[in-house]
């Protein structure tokens, strides 16, 4: 199957499975509307299909794993509402809609962001006993998720955003830290934890890791490009912010060919990782090279 | 030992456990200073001395869970960090000193509170390793914090309170369900966990439910009392906030006098649940009846 079209059917599997599992909430909360809202945006959706297809890789079906993959993109919707709030980012557009809090008010996407963090726990927690995962296996994928999401990846790396804001003397090596933190973390998260839950060794676990860390600052690093070479329509979100927010990114520091170069090296540095395994991790693969396509 | 001598003396082992736990983060992120400063304000502790004492009436020790106590103290701050947030109710003084957002400004007040409910779960789902106990268990307890902090607890309240604001309608059951999820959510999840921890029947984990369920109502009760009887200088906090929000109350609802009188009821209800046990949770009982004498 052509890796656009392999995209697009996980994309519709995982958009219907996070209307399902926060269908519940509808009756239950008036944060609802909120939530559903911010989620339910038409995202890329890489996040969890890149953990659908590294369990898929492994274990030959996604099924079990699609409340998982689900949290990974509750997790970053989280982020997203919390990111654009006016005292952050203050972003009126987001996947080619009014912001959360510009629709809800910032009392109700703050809160809205809070649920989805502590959701993206409840279902990892509770989907384990369901799907017969291991007890064990399953407390190391939570402490991915705190680890991701936390002071260490996501919270971290909007911390370093802020703090480094207005620094010219910032170099490659710090801005780094901060994109594998901010969007690194997460795409991370992604794939390892199809790895722990389908389980395989060491080595290609470590592998695996190595390959999201890669491909994950150079998805950031493609993204800061596309803020400056890209429209807004086409983007979906408000564009030019880091010059804005005037933020540490490589293309401020080496301008757009340069930047197009590192994401480029780090994406067949990436892939290299998973050479080894022969053609078992070709949809990673795929999916890390159609990802350059973005800035070409 | 006297009651209030117990209290004294968890609540300083609890103040240096969070600040060693927290110790870590000091050179790794610009972010320490504003969770530092919000987790470490005089807080009563009220929740995590609950922990150790209930894992102390079943084991006999409280070693093992000091890092799930923690856990619920920094689940608390979180919550106080973001409620006190201008978006939110806009407070200017918690525990006698000015709020986060007030010393470290909105943004990062915002990300010290997501930092430590990430923070949490990651104390939580690292910890049991190290203390021995069962997988099954930690999945339970992480599963409670889940459901504690979010839409059905914490997350939950907050809206109910934000959307029941100015309604002269709202009755004794919704204020009652409000204050449940608002303050109830934390009390309930401090003491189950050190059930589910310790280890005890199907029977008498229900019954400690109960009691937490009563004494978190009523604590809760008590609070909105002293937030009409006492002063900014005793409490450490704004006063006549819930009056200037317009928060249903059940203060607002029928007065102080017959407030006093429901807090007091359920308190003794409370502990009804703890009878069947004999002296097993005194620690509990005495602590419950303690809380009483806030507004006597």
């Amino acid at each position: 199957m052509k890796i656009e079209l392999y995209i697009e059917e996980k994309r519709k599997l995982i958009n219907n499975a996070l209307e399902a599992m926060i269908l519940p909430l509808k009756e239950q909360s008036p944060l609802y509307p909120a939530i559903s809202y911010a989620l339910l945006l038409p995202g890329k959706r890489i996040r969890p299909i890149l953990t659908l297809s590294t369990y898929d890789a492994i274990k030959g079906n996604e099924k079990d794993i699609i409340p998982f993959a689900c949290a990974v993109e509750m997790l970053h919707t989280y982020s997203l509402i919390h990111d654009d709030l006016p005292i952050m980012d203050n972003s009126d557009t987001r996947r080619g809609k009014p912001t959360c809090h510009k629709v809800y008010g910032s009392d109700m996407a703050l809160l809205a962001g809070d649920a989805l963090l502590s959701l993206s726990f409840d279902i990892v927690s509770s989907s384990g006993f369901k799907n017969n995962f291991e007890a064990q296996k399953i407390i190391q994928v939570i402490q991915d998720f705190a680890v991701a999401s936390g002071i260490r990846g996501l919270v971290g790396g909007q911390v370093m955003d802020m703090v480094t804001m207005n620094d010219s003397d910032i170099d490659k090596e710090t801005i780094f830290y901060i994109e594998s933190m901010k969007t690194g973390s997460l795409i991370r998260l992604a794939v390892r934890i199809g790895g722990i839950l389908g389980g395989i060794s060491e080595e290609e676990f470590t592998a695996l890791t190595k390959f999201s860390e890669n491909f994950g600052v150079s998805y950031q690093v493609i993204d800061d490009i596309l803020d400056v070479t890209s429209t807004a329509e086409i983007l979906g979100k408000d564009i030019e912010k880091d010059k804005k927010n005037r933020k540490a990114t490589l293309v401020a520091l080496f301008g757009v060919e340069k930047a197009k170069e590192i994401a480029s090296d780090l994406i067949y540095k990436s892939i290299d990782f998973l050479k080894p395994f022969g053609e078992k991790y070709k949809v990673l693969e795929d999916i890390a090279i159609l990802s350059l396509g973005r800035v070409k």
